[in-house]
């Protein structure tokens, strides 16, 4: 088998982490694999740099900065594949552009264009271990560029994709994906498979495992996808196309996410275009918008409310007090004491009912909602932020997700 | 004019340290020149990045190596451009491979072959003050190699006479070149100029203000360097051309190097060939050899003396003691507590009777010569080490470089 390894910025936060994964790696060699193995930078790393950036100004130029922070997973692929040499297991270090993941131009975010991987499949060809820098590529115009944050499992599905690997196992700090966060729901239970639109949903609601677009890319490609720990042995979770089995289960998980802000605009004007006005000036200041709901009117007047994440809640209400002159709306209301709490499932097609046993179950909390968003996978609603733990609960109970 | 300046490690050694740096920059930019700057990793960095290799293994991959230690300099070339960028001078970094410095593929100790710099030329073009990488490159297989120690200034005065620069200013932390060391002769004076050949001498004879392979490079293409500091305003030491006004003094320096070790091989067989099994030997293990003395041979026997680096000694000794036997010598001798003294000065070509002069100063010190070598332009002696500061002093006085 082929197996492409990524390994996070904890699980080679040391060097002796790295002797640890080096081991990791030397093992599946050992049971006759090819393997290339993925790294990010040490953990805390990406932050120092960052931060020594920020030291100087808050708008540091783009390109350097990619410059700067992409020097983080240089450092470990140089220690990894020496350490790889030091136990005798033939390894090479290759940077982003060595790799040729070609992305575009868009410095601290690019998107991958394309993956050469010509290096990489010449040292497969010589029994050398592929270490490859993840988080980085190169531009067109030859400067280096990021993938944004998590963006080495990134780099570890599209190299995986390219190589037609067997596997892309992804070694993080838990073990596979969860019936919910088991810090919240002490019988939350691990998942042996999960479909990747599943996984999309849950990563957006706030479930950090894997990065999004690394999902959307092994879904895309069909790449199999293993979560896994880099410190305790199991099976992970497999991400997967979706089957029949899968859909016999209504929900697979419980999510949810503190890290909204949501944002009322009272009384505005109910005429065609005031929508696009309001997002369409959010979007320009690149703020993701995650809900949005409108009143029924009345008298020609509306309200509108969205969620924006925590970081970004001063510079929206910046934009948005201008907006709210411009339209001729009357008041600006801000509530930063939010939780999303969401239930996930591909089985949800094929169920009724589902919803409304949601409703029922916070409403037997004594939970108001004060938000509803669904797709057909997911239902979320947005609560008070004290409720979290006690919806998360009774909603993992309802669905019967412990067993 | 066109103008490189290169800073090194403790130049850039923080934040506030890399904004002086660019305050520099910017005043030079001011006084409406075009600036390209070569600067070090921060000072500390390789050593700590070389240690965390160490802690691994004492023999890394050199490869990987080289891919480990040019993380440095790429984090200072962000923060300077970011830096430059933020107080509104326009700054791009440019890495070796950016720039196009091609070396060969002797990993840690590279040598340059060719500076493309079209990326710096556009630069310049457009108004840009390019921040290059110094110490780093790339070889013939788009792997990142290394110039070795000092390397940085190598890269400055390569750029610079890629580009036919007018001028290569090294920043450093001293102010220009002395004629002794200031912390032994207290009234040692300031050279304004010097010839590039007498660089050269008084760096390889310890005076370590400039790598000597950058001299070379310079004395080569003919690159005008000044030595300044960073840290407080002056006019430096030109390196340039000889010319008259400097061969009418005699001696222009006073030099010593406490960092040899004197290793003799007693009762050698006065045997053709029996120099360069010795010789060949060390050079075999990349150790480099300085003076060398053969005592004239008495009933067929001779003794052997030489110098070498501290650091080489045990591995020396090591590969001497199955040399020793191979040729049927009598025993070896290791003497550690050395000095090399030397004068330096183009003006010996044309003037006689100076080596007399060194000698008879020393020995109205009473202090005993060990060796004696010579080129055209320097006299070195080895000493008891004790005698050090006692015998530059006098040095110093007797050739009159206070004044």
């Amino acid at each position: 088998m082929l197996i492409v390894q990524k390994y996070g910025g904890t699980s080679v936060g040391s060097i002796e982490r790295i002797k640890n994964v080096a081991r990791k790696v030397a093992k599946t060699r050992d049971q006759g694999h090819d393997i290339v193995v993925v790294v990010s930078a040490m953990s805390g790393e990406t932050d120092r740099l960052i931060s020594l950036a920020h030291e100087i100004t808050t708008s540091p130029a783009e390109r350097e900065m990619d410059l700067l922070v992409s020097s983080g997973e240089r450092v470990t692929i140089a220690l990894l594949a020496i350490t790889l040499n030091s136990l005798g297991y033939p390894a090479k270090a290759f940077t982003g552009r060595q790799v040729g993941i070609v992305t575009d131009s868009i410095h601290t975010k690019a998107r991958i264009e394309r993956v050469g991987g010509e290096r990489v499949r010449e040292a497969l060809r010589q029994g050398i271990i592929p270490v490859v820098a993840g988080f980085q590529g190169i531009s067109e115009e030859s400067d280096v560029t990021t993938l944004g944050r998590g963006g080495s499992d990134l780099s570890a599905v599209a190299v995986a994709a390219a190589l037609k690997a067997d596997m892309c196992d992804i070694y993080t700090d838990v073990d596979g994906v969860y019936t919910a966060d088991p810090n919240v729901v002490v019988n939350a239970r691990r998942l042996d498979r999960v479909s990747y639109e599943e996984m999309l949903e849950m990563a957006s609601l706030g479930a950090k495992v894997l990065q999004n677009r690394a999902v959307e890319y092994a879904a895309k490609y069909g790449v199999k996808v293993r979560v896994l720990s880099t410190f305790v042995e199991g099976e992970g979770t497999l991400l997967t196309e979706e089957d029949e089995d899968m859909e016999k289960v209504v929900v697979s998980g419980v999510t949810h996410d503190r890290n909204q802000v949501k944002i009322t605009i009272i009384g505005v004007p109910d005429r065609p275009g005031i929508a696009a006005k309001i997002f369409g000036t959010i979007a320009d200041a690149s703020i993701v918008v995650d809900m949005i709901i409108q009143n029924v009117s009345q008298e020609s007047l509306t309200d509108i409310s969205f969620t924006v994440p925590h970081a970004d809640v001063n510079k929206t209400v910046e934009i948005m007090r201008g907006v709210t002159k411009d339209i001729g709306a009357k008041e600006l209301e801000v509530k930063e004491d939010i939780a999303k709490v969401s239930i996930v499932g591909v089985g949800m097609r094929s169920h009724s009912g589902v919803a409304a046993k949601m409703f029922s179950t916070l409403a037997a909390e004594g939970i108001n909602i004060m938000m509803i968003s669904t797709s057909e996978i997911k239902i979320s609603c947005v609560i008070d932020a004290k409720y979290t733990e006690l919806a998360v609960r009774a909603l993992h109970r309802a669905f019967e997700l412990e067993s």
